[in-house]
This record gives structure tokens, C-alpha cells and sequence, in this order.
């Protein structure tokens, strides 16, 4: 089993990044996908979504608000607050206190705008117990690939990232998953929001593994099976004009 | 049967673009793709995305490349020219020539970055001999909904449209689909570099359909099964870097 943790919070464009995710989930049987919603309350179009892909009894539905000061402001570019942090911590609670410990399981941090191939699930699945599978990840940090490089025996022997290169683990939130199990035997392991910018993959992982203990997956680093992909903020031009006027194009109806 | 006609052109996320998409097709058995690239040749990339996705027998390579007067340039703003017409003509002119027309079948121009619900293929299957359906497209002209209004007997009375409303039709390329014998029918039905900006989807309609005879599908045009969502241009700047020096991230590796 993998459990797919993924924060997500309302916006435009929320159901049409979650309607293309869900179809990952409707590929892959053996995936579990915990949704952690930014909010006050979890929601009906979260959950309506879920239930209308079939996914009954294979999903969590979870929420905690990123608190105020942590929170993007209105022109603030994305990279200036950690995001994802509270959500991901309470996902890591809910597995530690809900899930089967006893069997074999992964555990993997899935935005919910990246692209995923439905072969990185089946390289997933390889992890052995008590280690952390990694491999490439397109369109990030500047590069159209950042991967780990590997040694003449393919142990992981260092990252090719051009920013931050100095960080214990260069690497993106998607470049790898975890046994569960680690995180039962390293309770302390959680996100946190006093670390650098860039630090937060770090942060996780040096509880749980070293360098040398990193699985590579994927033909050994050479497939890109993810990619850091983000979606344009929607122009809302004429509706913000609508709005003016009371108005909406969405009365009654879920977009 | 439904064909979906796919424009699609080289990029950093053209790779990431049409993995999510074939998801839809992995999921929805009777779609059939021509994808047509903007290209001299076809390429490996597309091709072998194909058959990974398991539809050696549902699609059609095709390609054509979009004169060099009608490309965008550089910073153009991508609404200045016309995309996708070159591509969409040469998918009809294969269909006029190798569908079987004596079956029901469908047409829909399914542009690669839109988000889709697999539900809108099943309305879609609705869709009348002689008859275009049409439904609500999320996240487009301004609006976070795009939709056809309905009278009391549910007939397209007009549109919702902020964004010139003057239009034949005024919609997006997501907002319908064709019954086939009508592109067999009326054999001069074509896109054309000749329209005004937004008149695309007026252009091919005028020939095909009058407003009264549309078909309202999705819930009487009340749910939203497709998004106009846009990805971001990759920032690509240490890779730049990189290729000053004649290197690059992705050596030998396709993203
Ligand atoms: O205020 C926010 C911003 C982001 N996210 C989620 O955190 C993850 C990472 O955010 P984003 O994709 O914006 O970051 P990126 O890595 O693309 O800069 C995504 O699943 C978002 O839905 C969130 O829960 N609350
Ligand atoms: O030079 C180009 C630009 C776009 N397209 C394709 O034409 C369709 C519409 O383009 P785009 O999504 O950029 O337009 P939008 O409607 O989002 O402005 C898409 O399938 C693109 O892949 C193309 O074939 N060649
Ligand atoms: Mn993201
Ligand atoms: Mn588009």
C-alpha cells in the first residue's frame, strides 16, 4: 500500500488540479490518498470529488489551517513562506495513530499540481523496508532535470541541483517516498516552519535516512516519471467586474 | 466512438502536458487520439508516450508544422496568433478520409493543457447524429464559468460570455462536440488563419450548426467537466546557465 499525503487548498483552479490528480488514483489500486485541506472545515467539493472518482474507502480527508502568519499574501511570490507544512504534519500524526504498521507500506508527499506518470506508483512500490526511494524530477530548480547521480555500484554519490547544491538532501518534495515503517521508529520526524527556504526535504529526511542509505528507483535515475509542474493563476477580470455589480458566473454552480 | 483531435507543440512540459492527458484516455475506453505535432516530423517522444500508455490501437500520429508568419514569437503574448488551426485541419482531413462514417461517432477538439473530468466523454456520448453538444467551460474569457443559458425548454437561449459577446458562438474550444457526419456533410468546414481573434470556434460552428439546433448537455449545462487551466512557462534559468558552458541537466535523458 502507498499512502499519497497531499495539502491542497481552495482556489480556482482547485477542482481541476484535483479532478486530473484523482485520475492517478483511479489507475493505481494500491494507493491511498490522504487529502489535508487548508481550511477551517474539510469541505463538500473535496469530498463530492473523491467520492464521484470511487474512491470510497481509499481516501482521508483531513484539515488545518496554515496559521495567519504563515499564510501568502496577495502579491507575495510563492517562495517566500513554507507551504504544506501544518498539512503534512497532521497526515504524518493520522498514519502514526491509523495506519496498519504490521504491513509493508510507503509513504509519499504528492502535490496536488505536479504531474505524475502512473509508472513512478509501481517504482514506488520497489522501497524495501526502512529505506527511501528517490529518483529524478523534471522542470525544477531552474533545470529540466534534477536527479541524483549515481556511483559505478548505483549508490546515490551526490545531486546534480544548481540551487542550494550545499543543502544535506538538493533535492524536490517529489524525488522521493519513505517506508512507513521510518516513521514509526523516528516519532520526532515532522515538517517544520523554522528551517531556510529550500530546507524542508532536508528537514524530513535527515531524520530518517542518510545519503548512502537512499534507494535509487526509476532505471537507476534515468527516468523522469514527475515533474514539477504549476499552474497559471486564472485571470478573473471579468468576474471581478461581475462582482462589482453582485454578480457571478458560477451562482449556483461548482467550478 | 469519440475522436479527440489534440494539437500539441515541443516544450519543457509538453512531455509532463500529454502524460496527464493520456491518463484520460487510459481511463475512457472508446476515445480514439490524433494527436497532430507542430513539427517537420513526428517524434519519439509522442510515439512511445502512446504506447507506454497502452493505445497502440486507439491513436493516429500526425503532423504539420504552423507556418513560420503564424508562430508566436518570443514574447508575443500567446493570444496574438491563431494555434492549433494548421494541426486541426490536417486531423480533419484525415477523419473525412479514414473514419468509418457509416457509425455514429464524435468529434471533440481536446486542446493538451486543459484539465478534464472523465464524466464529460460520457456526455459527450450523448451527442445526437446531426447535432453538436455543448456544455460549461471552467477558468475561461475572465469568467471562472464560460456556459450556454438555457430557456424554460432547455434550448440555448444565449451565453453567459464578458469577453466579446458579439460572437457567433461565443465559447472556447472545450465548450463542444461534433457528431461526425457533419464534418462528412458540409466537406468545407475548416479552421482558418483568416478570423479574428476569438472567432476560431465561430468559424467551424457557422457551418455546422445553427445556435437553436445546439444540444445542452452536462446537467443542462449546470456541472463543469473541463477547465482552460494554462501551465506555467518552465523557469529555466540554471539550465541556461549550464548550456553557456555546453552542458546540460537532461544528457541523455528525456523529460
Ligand atoms: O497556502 C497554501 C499553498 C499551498 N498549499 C499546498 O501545498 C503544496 C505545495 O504548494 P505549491 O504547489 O503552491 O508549491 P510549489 O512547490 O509549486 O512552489 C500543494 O499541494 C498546495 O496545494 C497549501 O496547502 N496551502
Ligand atoms: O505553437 C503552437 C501553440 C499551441 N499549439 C497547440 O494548440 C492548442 C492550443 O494552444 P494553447 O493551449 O497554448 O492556447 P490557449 O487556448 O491556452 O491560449 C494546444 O493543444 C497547443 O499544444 C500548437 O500546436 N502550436
Ligand atoms: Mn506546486
Ligand atoms: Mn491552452
Amino acid at each position: 500500500k502507498i499512502y499519497a499525503i497531499t495539502p491542497t487548498y481552495a482556489r480556482p483552479a482547485q477542482k481541476a488540479e484535483l479532478t486530473r490528480l484523482s485520475h492517478i488514483f483511479m489507475l493505481v489500486p494500491n494507493l491511498h490518498w490522504i487529502l489535508i485541506e487548508d481550511s477551517n472545515t474539510t469541505t463538500p467539493l473535496v469530498r463530492n470529488l473523491l467520492l464521484r472518482a470511487g474512491l470510497e474507502n481509499r481516501f482521508t480527508q483531513l484539515n488545518i489551517k496554515t496559521p495567519p502568519e504563515f499564510k501568502l499574501q496577495g502579491k507575495d511570490p510563492n517562495w517566500i513562506k513554507p507551504r504544506g507544512v501544518e498539512q503534512r504534519n497532521l497526515a504524518l500524526t493520522w498514519l502514526r495513530a491509523h495506519a496498519n504498521v504490521d504491513r509493508h507500506a510507503i509513504v509519499f508527499f504528492m502535490d496536488d499540481d505536479n504531474s505524475y506518470a502512473v509508472e513512478l506508483f509501481a517504482e514506488m512500490s520497489k522501497i524495501q523496508p526502512g529505506r527511501v526511494g528517490i529518483w529524478p524530477v523534471g522542470l525544477v530548480g531552474g533545470l529540466m532535470v534534477e536527479r541524483p547521480l549515481l556511483d559505478s555500484e548505483n549508490r546515490v554519490a551526490g545531486f546534480n541541483a544548481a540551487w542550494r547544491p550545499e543543502r544535506p538532501f538538493p533535492i524536490d518534495m517529489a524525488a522521493f517516498a519513505i517506508s512507513l515503517d521510518l516513521f514509526i521508529k523516528y516519532p520526532q520526524a515532522v515538517f517544520s516552519y523554522e528551517v531556510q527556504r529550500g530546507y524542508q526535504e532536508s528537514e524530513i529526511l535527515r531524520y530518517l535516512t542518510t545519503r548512502d542509505q537512499l534507494q535509487p528507483l526509476a532505471n537507476n535515475c534515468r527516468d523522469v516519471l514527475v515533474w514539477h509542474t504549476r499552474t497559471e493563476k486564472t485571470k478573473l477580470n471579468a468576474e471581478d467586474a461581475l462582482i462589482r455589480q453582485h454578480k457571478r458566473s458560477d451562482e449556483g454552480i461548482e467550478v
